[in-house]
């Protein structure tokens, strides 16, 4: 690798726009954005990160339209929604050397197994962001708060070169670390992500609305709970005092709506299968009792699949 | 009690009129309505019964505006939505003689405790409805099928009262019967409303939906499961073959909504805590396990109030 590394980021929504953003500001890196709807703005106006600690705006940005003109590259961050996923074999050829990294920055379960099926088990990483952001106009990310990434290796502990970028990142202000364990990790997320994006779809909840429902606050936790209960069945131990941490983390964020939850509301796909559809499968298959879990797979899948007809 | 029993209909939606209809049609006694926005239309045009059987047309029925003009009873069927429960206490007492019997026809558990309290436990009897109804226009209702009616007394078996009145419905042409034992029969028939009336309002989702999704058709036979758990706890044992039972009478039902569920839609009142809110309560007292109601009470809670809020 050259001192330089040089970045792809594939998937300019918030996530790709927030961490890519950074690594561009922070000067140590050569970093190239894929875009599509987004170019032709990005190009003539630069990208914009608005934050409670100010704003920062990148005048001028790399970015592409095909992942040919971008080329070879040393990582590959992926942050397209996993609905999307099957468009990844055609666009990743063209970034790949021998010694790319492919580090998958989306959400939920089955993404690291994607990508070493059609690229080899040894290039993939997971990176595991903790962050309240949205795209709120053409290159333009609103960043409410939190925004921690922790990145581990598929199958394998972290080696010198997850650190490197590891260090790339902490450069650009990103609390990030190396995971040893991506997968506890992924489970992690999950006791988060399947309660508060799924609440957030299947009772139009915000953050603060699940929270401040003594009956949504319980069904959270408890869907907490069956995450936790199914990812030890599955030899992956998380502490039930972590969802308190979870409970506490998530009071500052206040009326903010995920990911999923937008998605959702603007017709948009939903990630039914990554988020809920894969945990919920795994815990079955590990024999532990998720059944608040199967309930909200039910609805959500229901409720996606009726909001994607109506357009 | 006179050879022909005087019956008063609180609440003219759709099993208000279609009981009272098929009483009144049968000749047998004296049916009087209570109606508020039906009232003129009734009394110019009557009432109109479409089954798939033919159509019943009533054109003269008693109905009045108010229960002064109604006056003493010895029946009053109670067809109210219970969310109106707060009105019965002003409204009942012109039809009251001493041995006037009140027979709630409502939804879920806690009306025959809310009748007793304000009336006395003496007078009150319970019936359960299962049948597939919408009322579709001023004073018309759709019947769609099935029809049965289950009457039982609070807190004790059926006594002759019971009986006459069981005879009144059978001879209207209603598959009635008298029960032993009413709260039984309320759990019964919340293994129904449970799953369906919830995954109508929670997956906008019909009969038909439910049963032909894999992940509803499943939730909606362990949400069946739960309802039996929590009554068994109680003291009511309900066969696990039910489910299967009520599953299979609910094929036929094709694209039906349920009561609540045209309700929500409508962005009318949900009758959360009977048919959720008091079931759930009963569950956790009683020590039973009841994960999925949980969350499905905790869901409509928010969904029924979002949609009030909006009006």
């Amino acid at each position: 690798m050259n001192a330089n590394l040089k970045y792809a980021i594939i998937g300019s929504g918030a996530v790709g726009s927030y961490y890519g953003g950074k690594l561009a500001q922070s000067g140590g890196c050569d970093v190239h954005f894929l875009m599509r709807s987004d170019l032709d703005f990005v190009q003539k106006l630069g990208l914009t990160i608005r934050s409670k600690d100010g704003e920062v705006h990148l005048p001028r940005v790399n970015a592409a339209r095909t992942t040919e003109e971008i080329g070879p590259c040393d990582v590959v961050l992926i942050a397209l929604k996993t609905t999307a996923n099957a468009v990844l074999p055609n666009l990743i050829p063209p970034l790949l050397k021998p010694d790319t990294l492919l580090i998958t920055l989306q959400n939920g379960l089955g993404n690291e197994e994607f990508l070493a099926q059609h690229f080899g088990a040894e290039r993939v990483l997971g990176g595991l962001c903790f962050v309240c952001l949205n795209r709120v106009g053409h290159g333009v990310i609103e960043h409410y708060g939190h925004g921690t990434l922790s990145i581990g290796e598929f199958g394998r502990p972290p080696q010198e070169r997850t650190r490197r970028i590891v260090s790339d990142f902490q450069r650009s202000g990103i609390e990030a670390s190396a995971v040893e364990n991506l997968i506890i990790e992924r489970w992690r997320k999950l006791v988060w992500n399947i309660p508060f994006n799924g609440l957030g779809i299947a009772a139009r909840a915000t953050v603060a609305d699940v929270l401040q429902s003594d009956e949504l606050h319980l069904s959270a936790k408890n869907l907490m709970r069956e995450t936790i209960e199914a990812a030890g069945a599955l030899g992956h131990a998380i502490p039930m005092d972590f969802i308190e941490f979870q409970i506490a983390r998530s009071w500052p964020m206040g009326p903010y709506r995920s990911s999923s939850q937008i998605d959702f509301e603007a017709g948009r796909e939903v990630e039914v299968e990554a988020i809920w559809g894969e945990p919920y499968r795994h815990a079955v298959r590990a024999g532990a009792n998720a059944p608040r879990l199967e309930l909200l797979y039910a609805l959500i899948k229901r409720l996606a699949a009726m909001r994607c007809e109506a357009l």
